[in-house]
């Protein structure tokens, strides 16, 4: 029986890009490991599994029983519903420490650096084990993704350099231009369901007892949702009402003009003013220079909700 | 500013020769940090400090606003009690995930290995920084004690490999005769308060809600015990009844026959003979082959109380 290599629900590139090269990692140093998705992918990530040749990870979301890798989590809520009946034999993550426990030792790789795949690429070099070309390529574009082509703020030295390694193992000559390409790629959202591009980069968070859900599209011009803002707001008060929660936050990122329009619903009418400083208006809120989900919006967010 | 590394409440060796080292390698990468305990030191560990020219660490126990390191556990109960105040800047350790969780990314370097110490040796090996002598020499004890000499089940090829690459920075030429010198000073049990026996390698787990405490003591002979057990089983009772306890046990690991006696004291009957298959005769069970708390006690009691 082979162990899987599982990252968030509604995974992102980083997810299944981290589960495939971890697998070929796990599998190469004699411990047969299959990548998996706990759901439907984005355009972007097809559009890298497709330019660098593989299949999607299998769909599968139960592991009862079952030996796993988490990859790029480590909060039970965006993990498989039945992770308590699994056998947790490691996680490698970037975000900050969720509440996951084992009952067992376990192997843990997580780092303060902008992808998943940043660390997965420091396990290769630590193993000595080389990465596959196309393996490179996939891994390249995760962090490309991840760091917003290293606009983020969580982008770290050791991300670029990684980029860089990658895209000679790869043999990518301009690794910038490709994370454009896939940046427009991201970008095309004309033409999909309200709710898909809502819950395309979307995580809850547990905050306090409170059920926070926050929600990322990342293009490269904000005027393409000047037309579905109402309707965006519309799902967003939906998904509230049937998740239960006390927060859902959608952010749309511009990542040339280096900032994110925030969409709020909320329980707390002052929610954005304790958080991030700033005062709603019509529900909405420019957050200049904000690009990143984990580390510009959860760690006010978390802390305000103490 | 400095940042701290601090292991868990009644420090053991790993967890006081964890925090010396890792101090010195964050210092050397231009992070300044200081090594910091939370209580006593044992005999075995105040061996360990004077043989390799080592003062005791600074006795600390409040961390609110600032930044900490934390080494050699993972549960928060074992940690600082104002753990919630303080920055995690990152987690070395070979335990079972525990129930920690932070606000922002961090390091983390958990390994299912037999010792903190190795896997800090693996950090010293990834930032490339050169393991000074007399850090060498405690690090290995470490490994030497947590390990039992290579005995313990959670020893692995990589402990063994670890030995012995820092016996060869410290310049010992016998490792396992300095292992038995220190568990002869660790069997030096007479004349010792009761108390201060049972609480040397005393550990509390919060088990799906209940609290349970779990002391060791491990020596070359058991025989040494045999006109204490009175004295033990009353001070465990009254251990338990302080701190409003479920169940608190006491390991005595005779590390030559290579099994412990366990001393019980639970509010469930029971709770040997589900956990281990054992039935208690006068509040004792021989556990052959048993020598590693984390190993061999925790899981399987941890999961008969799920």
């Amino acid at each position: 029986m082979p162990n899987y290599a599982v990252g968030h629900k509604t995974p992102d590139s980083d997810s299944i890009c981290s589960a495939i090269a971890l697998s070929y990692l796990k599998t190469t140093l004699g411990e047969e490991t299959v990548p998996a998705r706990l759901g439907e992918l984005s355009p972007e990530t097809l559009f890298i599994l497709d330019k660098f040749g593989f299949e999607q990870p299998e769909l599968k979301t139960s592991f009862a029983g079952e030996g796993i890798y988490i990859v790029d989590h480590s909060d039970r809520i965006q993990g498989p519903d039945d992770i308590d009946e699994a056998t947790i034999l490691g996680i490698i993550d970037h975000h900050k420490l969720g509440d996951i426990t084992t009952s067992t030792p376990l192997e843990i790789w997580v780092r303060p650096v902008g992808c998943t795949n940043t660390i997965i690429k420091m396990m290769y070099d630590f193993y000595d084990v080389e990465i596959p070309k196309n393996i490179a390529g996939a891994m390249m574009c995760a962090i490309l993704s991840d760091t917003v082509i290293f606009k983020s703020p969580t982008c770290t030295t050791a991300d670029i350099k990684c980029v860089e390694a990658l895209a000679e193992i790869a043999g990518i000559s301009d690794a910038k231009a490709l994370g454009m390409e896939m940046f427009a790629v991201k970008s095309a959202v004309l033409g999909t369901p309200i709710r898909d591009l809502v819950l395309r980069d979307f995580k809850d968070f547990n905050m306090h007892g409170n059920l926070v859900g926050i929600g990322q599209l990342e293009v490269l011009d904000l005027a393409i949702f000047d037309d579905m803002k109402l309707e965006l707001f519309a799902d967003i008060a939906k998904l509230k009402a049937e998740g239960n929660r006390h927060t859902v936050l959608l952010l749309l990122t511009d990542i040339m003009k280096e900032g994110s329009e925030m969409l709020v619903i909320s329980d707390n009418a002052d929610l954005t003013e304790k958080a991030y400083g700033k005062t709603l208006v019509d529900g909405k809120v420019w957050l200049d220079g904000v690009l990143s989900r984990k580390k510009q919006v959860v760690p006010p967010l978390q802390d305000s909700l103490a």
